[in-house]
């Protein structure tokens, strides 16, 4: 009796493990189609750009299949603690999913932007997005290590991103008014360079569900403010 | 023994049911908010948009009380079908979330808006917005109602969304090209108008989520494809 609850405790675990593994491999797929798109933009590579967003799909149905894991481990009817982990699994594979749908849009927008000449800003787009990969991969690590520390750090660069963001919007805002003929690719690339500020927020819920899990109710620190292009 | 289990179940479909109420009241606190949104970028009123982007705060909060009402909830070891109902809430409660952000973001744009003369293109982002807010609504009555059909058609009309959004999204670009002092706050509307669209894909993942509370497993039904302005 004693051992055949141990042998149901361990395999609890081991689907819990499971699934956190699974949403790992699932964040690094959508870090390296962000890797991919930037490169398709450098590469101006619209054949690649449709395999990015092809792509996205297999990260859409890991999302799917961690959402029955999920369903399945709830029934068991995990502990509070448990219970916590596997809601935050839910939450953070809802996070990666938008960062692959984001990632695949940058791809996407490319082929767009290539029915123009090329243009110097791209190089802004490829360090804001290079930052915003890193800071997806720094929080699946915090994630990984239930590195609440770690987590804050993340939290704390996307102001960074924040600032190159706004300095790449306006800079693009200028050139559009500069040469009307720039205004349609400067507009795809403002909708790329918003993206890849989104990713940093969703990298930031990652973060701040790290932190919920190893703080539990405990309020969240302070960090500094978002991107200054929407307001006055 | 009898009477007490009875109890014990009676309380969790009250609490379930609480939880349900919670949430459509959060859904009208965010299509309310899209309304004054709206009304604000009319009347350039920046007081107001301020009081807007300070409300928002009260649906985040609501959010999480969702949260924590699905936690205690689930520690009850509800069974599959009450698992699923309460889980789809906590998806639904986070589409939510994302509607009052974007209305928040619509309301703290129209402030940048105002610094420029007015535009005759909030006329085109208003019938956008409108239809979005009766989106939301009716997404909002097709679950209240447990209705797959209602939302299957809000699903669908989705695509009317991206048509106006497309229609739009052209028309900026091109006044943009005629008038360079158009270009700033014709950028704000694009990313306002953006922000409407995305309020239409969140009222769908809502119909997604009722359409799989009534239908368990079975695939969703086909529907129409989204914005065109991503690509070539």
């Amino acid at each position: 009796m004693n051992q055949m609850h141990d042998h149901i405790v361990k395999s609890y675990d081991d689907e819990q493990r499971r699934l956190l593994e699974e949403i790992l491999r699932m964040g690094h797929m959508a870090a390296a189609q962000l890797d991919a798109a930037l490169d398709v933009v450098e590469r101006r590579d619209d054949k690649a750009a449709e395999r990015i967003v092809a792509n996205d799909e297999a990260i859409d149905a890991i999302e799917r299949a961690i959402d029955h894991d999920v369903m399945r481990l709830a029934l068991r009817g995990p502990m509070a603690r448990d219970l916590r982990i596997i809601l935050a699994a839910l939450k953070v594979s809802a996070d990666i999913e938008r960062i692959g749908d984001y990632a695949a849009n940058v791809a996407k927008r490319s082929t767009a932007l290539n029915l123009s000449p090329p243009l110097p800003h791209t190089r802004g787009l490829d360090a804001l997005g290079r930052l915003a990969a890193q800071q997806v991969r720094d929080v699946l690590d915090a994630y990984r290590d239930l590195d609440a520390d770690a987590a804050q750090r993340v939290r704390n660069r996307d102001a960074e991103l924040d600032t190159l963001y706004t300095g790449l919007f306006r800079e693009l805002l200028t050139y559009m008014m500069e040469d009307a003929r720039a205004i349609t690719p400067c507009t795809h690339l403002l909708f790329m360079a918003k993206n890849l500020e989104r990713i940093g927020d969703h990298a930031t819920n990652i973060a701040e569900n790290v932190w919920f899990l190893v703080h539990g109710e405990e309020q969240l620190p302070p960090r500094e403010k978002r991107d200054a292009t929407n307001s006055a």
